[in-house]
């Protein structure tokens, strides 16, 4: 057997354990879906909470909850209609179809930030020049067309009625901002979250759980006045070093990446937003949790080309994986105040929030007066609709056509200078109404799953051990018995019991050799073992086994769950557990 | 302004505290679709992770999660493409559409599962008998057509491809029967879940939250051999008592429940698999932690047209609201073998598992022998495919077709009784194959938080308290300075940030008088007010308010997040937070 690389060892634990597994197996698997087993999906759901632990509760943000499926008009908006599409080629002769700008990377070589800037027209061309054929069956690929990667569907029974499954949870806080706004009572900044599915239509994805069709998305929209971009917390992180690959290197061949600490990249404006630059601190900090260590990831700038349409400036966070290289894991967009005004331009709603000045301020403003007395006899019927019209127009449009032309041009005719009179007025503001700005970041569920699982998965002893972080690892402790005699299963099972009342995600395992169960343990990520033996029944201890280094301490059975749970959280070390005892593998 | 029911305050109320609203408010909301606000979704997030307590983790259940999206050969096999649908009647003049059983129901005042038994030509018969016309025109109905209530989409860029949204998650659980067997190491009885969103493509829904076309499904299918169908443990619930409305007092006309024990449930039979009792007892405490005391909670059983096209038999858990009359929270099918067997057919998987006999059997067996010599002459060319034919064929049905014909017909030809032996083996067998049979509850979690809304909220001089479960309440604390000055804000704020760094939903608010806080806390549902004062400076002590009695204690600063949590859980009283103050609303 060829020697296994990391991907397939760990897809192939994930099986054997119950991480993951494609979907639906049993009649051949569809690309771009995946499952999660038993120990998986409670890792996912950990993973999940600890985010939302991390950027929601402590972060303050509000979390909500909105619609997979979403009418046509929301995508119109945002502009995923006309934008979220991918070219497309397909096979002249099998008719199979592929990421035509993907085709030129795999087949061709060609950089992917290269491929990507690439028009269908030239995207055709050069699948021809560099004769790349259809790796399915040999044929000629036609020419490239462009295919829009959402789900598509009807709601209701009306045919009209399209609806589409939500390539981002975004759009969901974008259509409730005012709503969240009033119950916030009108407090920005505001950071609106969403742990949700989404879906996106690919081509042909490959790479397991990497890039999926229907992956879980966590992300937050944070809503800052663009004229107060300062971010009081940026102190807390300035020090922190990022690797940056910026644009400006990009764009000259270089990925090397610039390090600097938070407050450099903010000074030498590489981030254009203070909370841009205070997210990404907070994101890598959260994947090293994951067990990532800050050099093995990096926060790549996006070309104008690569950027998503709503972006003024993004970046990608990746991770240095095995087989696939730098991949993202979370992405970072400026989306300045986009989503909101197309929103705006789109449902007729206002957007808008208002701003007081510091001190109301005095301004002048033109009104323009009809004078009834002289439009009645010029426009008799009309009258009422004319001086209705120069109501509604701008003072400052009126003022200037009456000066220059001496009239002022309205559908009804012209009106003249002594028609109406423009008025100065003085007022008071006490403030003005704008847009909020917006900064997003967004993680991809599934993959830090398998990224924390690549990143845990260590061998030792020519076995594999998951060490999963403490806090998301699916089971926290395994109760087992050393023998199936002499009373010590029954004591053993109600050990599981306790622990199981006390809260624990526990599990009681009886088969097989102890040191079968400890390989069987250390597969699964269990970062605790709870033995019972006859010392057990002699003094109520038990021994607790580490995942990690495979050392022992003998801990009292009183108490034990809430020993566990400190352990599990973080707030104790195993040498804290108990009475280190002789290492026994 | 008219006196408002239950439903329209509770709604009211969930907009202006954030619990929940229509979703896509901006562009005129469409129906079946809710957004939940920052409360609403913590809440709904609470909800959902007590039902995993309460069913996976203590009931040692696996957890999985599979895709909302499938290929269309899932619910082929799973049946849902024919017998997923509803009777549509189109108005002939506006084109307007409607369920048309819930016309009958609801504008000829048919009972509802008179009309739903009802054929497509039934239904339109009875439409024109009774003369109802579109609610919205007045026009006249065609005839009722069958409407494929699921959500229809293609996968990937081929249009054949065709897939559907999962009108439940139980599928995904089928489908991964055999390897979640594997994982757990063949053991049954073995109950799988899942969390997680389904789709229903409803004709005409209305009533807001309860019935939506894309919600959360709680559900879990619990494997068993149907030879080994005994709960061991039924004993825990055996004396709780439920209300039944029966299958044979509902066919006779008779709606009241029959009160029995579970035991009685089981003895007499009225449940036919003892591990559906045992889960419906646990259906019934659940909810009733959730507020709703027993007496308002029933288990309906479906008629046999009520069903689903999987169910043997199935109990509809239903809670009584004011507005809405008794509503689904919970279902629960005895679905047999039916949807592995599907599954077996349509993948030509094995979905049998092997059960061992108590001691092997010795059992005889005919197989039929080919006579070659006989055969060759008389099939020639054709002589290899009759042997093989020969060997495939049942041998029971070849010895009785030749001793009553004299013959077995083969599509080759006559086979006769000197061209085959038949040969009576005797076989030691260990064990037979089967396929484990199924009971799966299936709770719906947005009907669960209305439910729960409806029954938390109260009234009290005039005003709305929301009276959640302290362990579902989405904020557990929320700290005020008594006044904006002498240092107290500061006081409060450090407080505040003990407070979530220990871990706890908690808010700040200083907008306001102290009554008025307390009003806003008790609408947003928050458990505990701790108030800052100037007390607070001296002997570092805070006031805590009790949400539903209003009473106050007096407790000290240090330890407090350890104190609310407790509260929180359940493991401490009101009384024991501190030292009793008098009153003061």
């Amino acid at each position: 057997m060829e020697r296994q690389d990391k991907y397939e060892k760990i897809t192939e634990l994930a099986k054997r354990r119950g991480y993951f597994w494609p979907s639906y197996e049993i009649y051949g698997g569809t690309a771009g879906f995946i499952n999660f087993g038993p120990l998986g999906a409670v890792m996912k759901h950990k993973l999940q909470d600890k985010w939302r632990d991390y950027f929601i509760r402590r972060q303050g943000m509000l979390e909500i909850e909105t619609p997979i499926f979403a009418p046509k008009v929301v995508f119109d908006a945002s502009g995923h209609i006309v934008h979220f599409r991918e070219p497309m080629a397909q096979c002249s002769k099998c008719r199979a179809m592929f990421r035509a700008d993907h085709l030129l990377v795999e087949r061709g070589g060609v950089p992917s930030s290269e491929a990507e800037r690439l028009s269908l027209d030239e995207l055709g061309t050069r699948l021809r020049e560099m004769s790349i054929l259809c790796p399915e069956c040999g044929g000629e690929f036609t020419q490239p067309t462009s295919f829009q990667t959402m789900f598509k569907t009807t709601i209701g029974p009306y045919s009209e009625a399209v609806g589409y499954g939500r390539p981002e949870a975004a759009q969901g806080m974008f259509t409730d901002f005012k709503r969240l706004y009033e119950v916030e009572r009108g407090k920005l900044p505001m950071g609106a979250a969403q742990v949700g599915k989404a879906v996106r239509n690919e081509i042909s994805p490959r790479q397991g759980p990497i890039r999926l069709r229907e992956f879980t998305i966590m992300e937050f929209e944070f809503f800052f006045d663009p004229a107060e971009p300062h971010c009081p917390k940026l102190s807390q992180v300035k020090r922190d070093e990022l690797r940056l690959v910026l644009e400006t290197n990009r764009l000259n061949g270089r990925e090397e990446p610039t390090v600097v600490t938070v407050q450099q990249a903010v000074e030498q404006r590489f981030i254009k937003a203070e909370w841009m630059a205070y997210f990404l601190a907070l994101a890598q900090a959260f994947v090293r949790e994951l067990g990532v260590p800050a050099e093995r990831q990096r926060f790549i700038e996006k070309l104008p080309w690569e950027r998503a349409h709503y972006a003024a400036q993004s970046f990608d966070q990746e991770v240095l994986l095995e087989r696939w290289g730098w991949v993202e894991v979370s992405g970072h967009a400026y989306r300045t105040d986009y989503d909101l005004r197309r929103h705006m331009e789109f449902s007729g709603q206002d957007m808008t929030v208002f701003r007081a000045f510091a001190q109301p301020r005095s301004v002048k403003r033109l009104r323009i007066r009809p004078v009834a007395q002289k439009l009645g006899p010029a426009f008799k019927q009309d009258a009422p609709a004319v001086i209705n019209a120069l109501e509604q127009s701008d003072a400052q449009a009126v003022k200037a056509s009456l000066d220059e032309k001496g009239f002022y041009e309205l559908s009804l005719g012209r009106v003249y200078a002594d028609q109406v009179e423009v008025l100065e007025e003085q007022l008071e503001e006490a403030g003005e109404r704008f847009i909020p700005h917006v900064v997003e970041p967004s993680f991809g569920a599934e993959r830090l799953v398998y990224v924390t699982m690549e990143y845990a998965v260590k061998e030792r002893e020519d076995r594999l051990i998951t060490a999963l972080p403490l806090d998301i690892a699916p089971i926290e402790a395994v109760v087992l018995p050393l023998v199936s005699r002499d009373g010590l299963p029954e004591r053993a099972e109600s050990l599981y019991k306790t622990l199981l009342d006390a809260g624990l995600c526990v599990e009681y395992d009886d088969a097989g050799s102890i040191g079968r169960r400890y390989v069987r343990a250390d597969e699964m990520g269990v970062p605790l073992a709870a033995t019972v033996d006859y010392e057990t029944l002699a003094n109520n201890t038990v021994t607790l086994r580490d995942r990690d280094s495979w050392e022992q301490v003998r801990s009292p059975v009183n108490g034990l769950g809430d020993v566990i749970r400190r352990y599990c959280d973080g707030r104790a070390s195993f040498a804290d557990l108990g009475v280190p005892m002789k290492r026994n593998g």
